[in-house]
């Protein structure tokens, strides 16, 4: 017998019907022989709903009041896939944040969970009945609802695999699992079978949206075994586990991308110690991301350029805070772009190879991408070029890195 | 400075303007220098959308998953009340049935209320805040959310009155308060301004719909001050309070009717120690609920007949069972109607004037309508009539005993 914890998404759950149907789906996990928790988003279209009511309300509507509001949309699906199981013949009973203690910390509308109570989950299984809990909500030390913010019900269904000590957590969605490149982009993209928390979380990071980012950190944190897959078929979707030998043997397991940055580049700054920090204070002062960084090397002029990038919805703000700055410190001419993407490619495998960044650049260069920033991490490269290239940099590292080749194959004894 | 509980009903908060004119009435209360506790119901239509999913789900929903998905309705109206007040400058918070303990027992979907904390509210009071509470819903002994049953957000608010030892308690609805009688009947009808608790509970079960029976015995025990008026004027509705001398020397309050029984008569009954008993256990063990009945004088044969009420949903079910009764103990003919009212008049004065009953019964008998069943209490008197003459019944009544002419002048310090 198998504890199972199964996540389902609000495309999922969206109609009575798909309520049912995922009820079927768990029921047939139980009647195997497994222990079933549930966790629900809210029907689809319902998060929006009550988002519209209370922006007719309030400009900016209050945190906990929008907390209060949006927490209902997952209390009503649990309640409905409660009535579906025990239409179905079985027993189910549906459990809030707060009766599971759920405990968070009191940042409303993006609370990050701190502790969780197994106890009354537990007993209820025990009693043979299928648990379903409330995604995306917690509870603050003050009894107030919380919510942890998009994406929020991956976030539950691990925070709870991980306190159960769950042999799997089963995240459904509408994609297969997660791909080596976006299929609408590369037709050759293929599942991937197997990937580490740690390659996924660049993944996520870098803009896949398959999965959210601080449910894999949760995963990794806990060695929760986290598996992607279709709400629609019966197909095995992608393994999010610990990284192993076979990992390391593939090195470059997904290309990414990320169209949501810009850049800006001041030139003539004075090379001078704490100009950095005299730019960028502003911008973060005004709760402004910087992600990749680049200084040039000071050409003998005692003058230098930085390249930055931010959101693009950022971007017009930056130039003005910068364009201000730059009259300051008697730096010249500020410019930019919002048309640009960031490439990334992703892979354990890096750490044990030389030379991968070097091929992604010629890979670029034959087809005549100009890269303006590159980063790295242990395990990532990633370079901002022209957004018009998007497709064909994307393709072209896929067939590069033969992604479309079979991972190799998996160990039973791992799943 | 006074502590005032407002509840405003579905259609008072039916949509976001209206939630938004609901916050300005309470706002101008508060700037008037009172304390401000909001009960709210679900906005309109949104009851019924979510009680239409769940039969979707579930022939019979399952009760305790039931009030899980109708008590996110309340929790909607809340959130969205404080987001208006907050829009309007000034603060709010919005607290649900666990939040401030309201206990009650396990019976899901018509829970009672054993208890509330009054603390958190206090302490949110007077940091300056309006207090929004979710009417309709407490909490259970074992955390799960219980609901109170149609017209239970009134209870909510009685109760909450209690509980903070309130000034007042206001309950808002579409109209302006309790009337002599129902004015699509009568066009002499008049809005009462004073009524014992007594009355209105009497009023209430007889079906005067504009207040919750249950909220009423709560204000009575708690002896909380009830104001019944209308959210869309700002006119003074009907007080419900407590008993007083001016009440008494008004002998009827209020004429009313219920369309909702039907008269069963078995007939030639072997008048035999323990045969009542016979006839109604069948009949309770059903669960069906007998209003009035009574059995004629046996007039010498060993045989009498009795008459009684049910509801009208149960009358065919009753006769079945009554037929068969009537075959097993040697009783004769069953027949009954549908068509019938009954009619009543109330009134506190009642228990210090005699000859009320037989005025009204001459009125009856004057204007040719027949008595089929009588029924009286301290403060009432039934009558079961035929269904035709309802109208004609109650103006009769209404223009005998005077009820169109004002009450007597009210004694400011009472209210």
């Amino acid at each position: 017998m198998a504890l199972i914890v199964m996540k389902f998404g609000g495309t999922s759950v969206g109609t009575p019907e798909k309520i049912k149907a995922v009820a079927e789906r768990v029921l047939r996990s139980k009647r195997a022989g497994n222990q079933m928790v549930v966790v629900l988003s809210a029907m689809s279209g319902e998060t929006n709903r009550l988002i519209d009511l209370a922006q007719q309300m309030q400009e900016l509507p209050d945190p906990r009041e929008m907390d209060m509001l949006q927490s209902t949309g997952e209390q009503v699906s649990i309640a409905l896939f409660s009535m579906a199981v025990k239409a179905a013949g079985d027993d189910a009973i549906s459990l809030l944040g707060d009766q599971i203690k759920i405990q968070t910390d009191s940042v409303f509308t993006k609370a990050r969970i701190e502790g969780i109570d197994s106890e009354r989950i537990m007993a209820e299984l025990n009693q043979g009945k299928v648990v379903t809990v409330a995604g995306f909500q917690g509870v603050a030390s003050d009894g107030s609802i919380t919510t942890l913010g998009r994406g929020g019900s991956d976030t539950t269904a691990v925070a709870l695999a991980a306190a159960l000590m769950a042999d799997s957590c089963e995240i459904y969605t509408d994609v297969e699992g997660v791909y080596t490149t976006d299929p609408n982009i590369c037709n050759k993209a293929r599942k991937i079978d197997r990937i580490s928390y740690d390659e996924m979380l660049e993944l996520a990071s870098l803009g896949a949206k398959v999965l959210d980012i601080r449910s894999v950190t949760f995963a990794k944190q806990y060695n929760v075994p986290v598996h992607v897959r279709s709400t629609f078929t019966e197909t095995e979707g992608t393994w999010v586990v610990k990284e192993d030998k076979e990992m390391e043997g593939r090195i470059v397991s997904g290309v990414t991308y990320n169209k949501n940055e810009a850049r800006i580049t001041i030139t003539g700054v004075p090379d001078q110690p704490g100009i950095a920090s005299k730019i960028f204070t502003p911008i973060s002062d005004a709760d402004i991301i910087v992600d990749m960084i680049i200084q040039n090397q000071d050409v003998g002029n005692g003058l230098t350029d930085m390249t930055f990038t931010v959101m693009r919805t950022d971007y017009l703000r930056t130039m003005q805070l910068l364009q201000d700055m730059s009259d300051k410190i008697g730096a010249g001419d500020v410019h930019g772009s919002e048309n640009i993407t960031k490439i990334s490619i992703v892979g354990v495998g890096m750490r044990n190879h030389s030379g991968i960044a070097s091929t992604m650049f010629s890979v670029l260069a034959k087809e005549g991408i100009n890269i303006s920033l590159i980063s790295t991490s242990e395990i990532k490269v990633s370079c901002v070029i022209e957004e018009k290239y998007t497709e064909l940099a994307i393709r072209a590292l896929h067939d590069a890195f033969e992604l479309d080749k079979s991972d190799p194959p998996v160990e039973e004894d791992i799943i």
